[in-house]
């Protein structure tokens, strides 16, 4: 009986882990329903991890998340509670249906009227209909009002006649749509009697619901394999003319009547309030992939040696400051993720609340926040995502390390949802009109609190920061300063570059937006975005009671601000907020909580409960068995070993054995 | 007929395309070369590009290039000429033999005596015998001196026996052993009675040439699926007490005698000097990946179009700021490594040519320069291909893009011959004791060139800045003294770091180093690459003498310079180089390179003359059709959409369908 690796470094840990993963987790209960759900997924054998089926094509991985979708729906009964949100952790591609789940139904229940619901609803809730979301097209995707799919109404037949007018105009993309949907909502503009109504939601049979094939006038299909999410068929559709009935164009919100009369009917911001959702969850998996993948390049960076040190011994990696570096301070970002996300969700719950109301007053600041956020979340966990398997050498480019799988499945998040350069600019275009309220005294006291720095933003951008010691950069108060004056330096450095644009340079204020300060808008809505998620951090801090968690929490968020600011302090400087000397103390103040935090490491990692089926990882799980769970996996499941495998492969290397001299052709 | 959509644009291009592409090809001759080369690829149906087969498993992936590795020898026969250095832009994965002919062939020839060369080496070359080279452990990569394979002596049957103690010590990584190889130089740690001599080269055979069975005591398997490079078959093996002769240990430069006496031999760091060829070759093959994928967005960007304008014309993306902020910076760095890789090949052929008269005083320099080289030059072409799939959108995401697998095939390229962050500390380690040169008189005029900046070190850190518009930081010697500035500050705050610890804190220097300098250690040797490349590029401009070149290259350079300051200014605020102000100019000036750089981006595009045919994109043709080029490749090269697979897959979907209210299990 050996002992477990990791039993000293654990002991080292000087807070409580359970009080942590409670705070991480809202409370035992929720904290103990992630352990429960996680367990039932290591215990089956259809949904636990398995590495040798990392190494399959398309069509069998596209089988074998059928497979597991279909256990999943056994044990959850998935359709009347909508996938769980800890779902996304499990499995390192989408299971088939979540598509469905996440955009058809949700649509169905927001833009279909009553008479809608009951065609369609609780076929869609049952899987009886598979739907899918078709909006993108292949030549447009975030300009959703330049889509080119029409839609036109036809009185004589009471039907719609929908139709894909160009190459540009097949939808793309479409999640689900390429080999499992028979049904989607298609965005289509309206037309009746030649005149345009804008981009409105249609429901099409895509696919004859005994044979799957695709009805006439439909083609549709997969649109080929792609750097992640390779299970799922997102597909393209194009319509030639193909008719529907009026009354499939759901109608909750507008209505077309059989004269041909368009009429608005309500208001449809409740559907952006609901939709927002979806955003909001990425926030949420944005710190959980990274959290994930700080567990397992933890524990790995504990276990491996690399060079002895001046004692002749092997030095662990997580002893050098280079591998630190690597890891700490997205350890920072996850934890500050997770507060902000919290924050966050209060204000989406508070919104849709208002919205059901008829009050509508918080839309806006909603969607302020929450673009920038998914932009900023999405890239941190990506950029940390990669960081994180470079810290491990060799072994985290091996898919067996776990960090492989969660990459893949990562990438789409920078585009889908939301472009995040998009993101960002919509974001920025918020904070310039909130700027400008700013400056007009009769608006400038209705900023909301995320924006408040704006209000008396001249004499902030005159504050000069005093810290003399590098003591004083440990200190939240003073790095909140900091973070508060560089997002508002950068809003009102956007703002001044728009208004030169326009004024001196008799730009229209679109080009001066488009073509002449993007960089800077982008750069404003994510020290916006910084500043938020910080006193997000440092007001759930505040509310700690167990000193030793507010200790190692304060150091955590020192290390989330100073790791933003050594990064990139140029507002600072230019805004003549710090001097050089202050930037060194900075610098230093960031060394230390390094070395401060290094004896946490295992604790904040581990804080975060993922069973190591989650982790799906050789080299990180909790019992620190690298090596003999590496050699394991390829000896056991590596399906190119086997025997069978290996002769036949041998046949094809046969011919090049000895003939490389063969004469040219 | 209708006519190119790139036909403005090309005619917008300020300089003549073909005096630049000779330019970037050392003369017409080479560039013919590559042209010609890329068209055997093109017309051959084996080798030439297949979007259908992107979608394949290892096992079938690996049958393709044994059959494009057939095909390959039989046009350039392979084994009298070594690969032909543009073959690795031609494929998304490397050719079976790639390491055969890389490391094992060379081996043989620099390290095995004249009788071992007539036993192997013609084999070897026409790959009737198929070898790999395993260095590498499970536990042990960077740090070779610990390798923990022995091979012992027995004098009685005058034999090596070879055995790996522990699973720790299973050769791992090793390319092409998985499946392909049938002998390999194993590095194991000699023993002759009790007595260790360090890690050498041995030469096992390992499977049976007839059967290709491993030979008894020999566990031999492929590692596993990875982040990429999955047709490569790197591999482990375990060496269970193997009895190999002792004339297969390779002897030019060590030698045991049959009574166990061990003679060193002659100088093996002419070994040394030409291994580094392939190190080399990472720094060609960075800046040629890059410029791939920059052919393909600039093309893309220049086709896509997105939100209207002003006048309700739709925006081409590449006229948005964020836009050519995504991809102008790095083709200034393409460029600027293209440069600085022939300087440095230069300096490689010097020394191979001292080296093989017994001069080894430029060794030391030119490891110093390379080791940071390669690390700055993967990791700058890894960070900005990422940057540029994002660039592109959805459609980045698809593999039709061809951004994808050259993308996964980079991934390695950040740990092999050399991770990249060890690379950093070599670097540094040399710049440090240079740095230490610097300060002693009797040492302080030997510097070689690329370090001289140290020599005056105090006097060049007292200059300031004195620029005060923005048209000044458009010049390339004051970008040149910033550059010059910041490498020479970050050389000498590291130095200072280190001494600090040891004198004041009474660390061990090796403590120091690993555990206290490991940041400031590689930004130092980061800021002098950077300061490196950027010389060599400043240095071709000045020989260029086609003015309109010049000018866009001046331009290229300078935006390559403000680039790296305005990301990393800190070092000039912390040295009092800079202020707030002109910081402000820079960013301005970087932008105004933006707008001037705009009109020549697709012609410095296409000066890298790539072949369609190597680009693999359905979005960066030459012709600009993307929608059309998307459409066909996924309406007939995915083998998704074949009637078969579909209806195949139907069956795996319909136990979902209408069924998952099904009872819980």
């Amino acid at each position: 009986m050996s002992t477990n690796p990791f039993k000293q470094e654990r002991e080292k840990v000087s807070f409580n882990q359970e009080a942590m993963a409670e705070l991480l987790y809202d409370g035992p209960e929720e904290l103990q329903k992630f352990r429960k759900y996680q367990q039932i997924f290591a215990d089956d054998p259809v949904l636990k991890f398995d590495p040798s089926k990392i190494d399959i094509s398309r069509k069998e991985l596209f089988a074998e998340y059928c497979k597991k979708t279909y256990r999943y729906h056994e044990l959850f009964n998935q359709s009347s509670n909508p996938i769980n949100k800890y779902c996304g952790l499990m499995f390192d591609e989408p299971l088939v249906g979540a598509v469905h789940h996440s955009m058809f139904v949700p649509s169905l229940q927001l833009l279909a009227d009553d008479e809608q619901q009951k065609r369609w609803l609780q076929d869609a809730l049952q899987m009886k209909i598979i739907g899918c979301y078709a909006q993108t097209e292949l030549a447009h995707g975030s300009d959703v009002q330049n889509l080119q799919t029409t839609s036109t109404y036809d009185q004589a037949t009471d039907s719609f006649i929908l139709n894909t007018p160009e190459v540009g105009a097949a939808k793309w993309w479409v999640g689900e749509l390429g080999l499992v949907a028979n049904h989607a909502i298609v965005y289509a503009q309206l037309i009746i009697n030649g005149q345009r109504y804008g981009p409105q939601p249609f429901v099409v049979q895509l696919r004859d619901l005994k044979t799957h094939k695709p009805l006439p006038g439909i083609d549709v299909g997969d649109i080929g394999p792609k750097y992640g999410y390779n299970s799922k068929d997102n597909g393209f559709l194009i319509l030639n003319n193909i008719r529907i009935p009026r009354t499939n164009m759901l109608s909750r919100y507008v209505k077309v009547t059989e004269k041909g009369e368009f009429i608005p009917a309500g208001n449809p911001k409740i559907v952006y309030a609901t939709m927002m959702k979806v955003r909001l969850g990425i926030l949420y998996e944005a710190y959980y992939f990274l959290a994930a993948q700080l567990t397992i390049a933890t524990r790995y960076s504990l276990i491996r040696k690399q060079f002895k040190d001046e004692n002749g011994i092997e030095r662990t990696i997580l002893d050098y400051q280079t591998q630190q570096d690597k890891l700490l301070p997205y350890m920072a970002d996850a934890y500050a993720m997770a507060f902000s996300f919290k924050k966050t969700m209060n204000m989406f719950q508070e919104n849709l609340q208002r919205c059901s109301k008829n009050d509508f007053s918080l839309l806006q600041d909603l969607h302020g926040l929450l673009s920038a956020h998914k932009s900023v979340s999405t890239h941190t966990t990506l950029v940390g995502m990669e960081k994180i398997r470079q810290s491990c050498g060799g072994h985290g480019f091996s898919s067996y390390s776990g960090l492989v799988g969660r990459l893949k499945l990562w990438y789409p998040y920078s585009t889908f949802e939301g472009e995040n350069t998009i993101m960002l600019l919509q974001t920025a275009r918020y904070l310039i009109k909130k700027f400008r309220k700013s400056v007009r005294p009769e608006s400038r006291n209705v900023l909301p609190p995320q924006c408040e720095y704006l209000r008396d933003h001249t004499l902030l951008l005159s504050t000069k920061c005093t810290a003399e010691h590098m003591r004083e950069f440990l200190l939240l108060e003073p790095l909140r300063k900091m973070m508060r004056f560089t997002a508002c330096f950068r809003v009102v450095k956007a703002a001044n570059q728009l208004e030169d644009q326009v004024k001196i340079k008799k730009m229209h204020p679109k080009e001066a937006f488009d073509t002449a300060a993007g960089s800077l808008l982008c750069d404003a809505a994510t020290s916006h975005t910084h500043y938020y998620i910080f006193n997000s951090f440092f007001e759930k801090i505040i509310q700690v009671n167990d000193e030793s968690i507010r200790e190692v929490l304060s150091k955590l968020c020192a290390l989330y601000a100073l790791t933003k600011i050594v990064e990139r302090p140029d507002a600072l400087y230019e805004g003549g907020h710090i001097n050089g000397e202050q930037l060194k103390l900075m610098r230093e103040a960031r060394e230390q909580l390094l070395i401060d935090l290094r004896p946490e490491a295992i604790g904040l990692a581990e804080s975060w409960n993922f069973h190591d089926n989650t982790l799906r990882s050789a080299i990180g799980s909790s019992k620190g068995d690298v090596y003999e769970t590496l050699l394991d996996w390829v000896q056991n499941k590596n399906p190119v070993n086997k025997p069978e495998v290996q002769s036949a492969l041998h046949e094809t290397i046969a011919p090049i054995v000895g003939k490389v001299n063969a004469p040219r052709l």
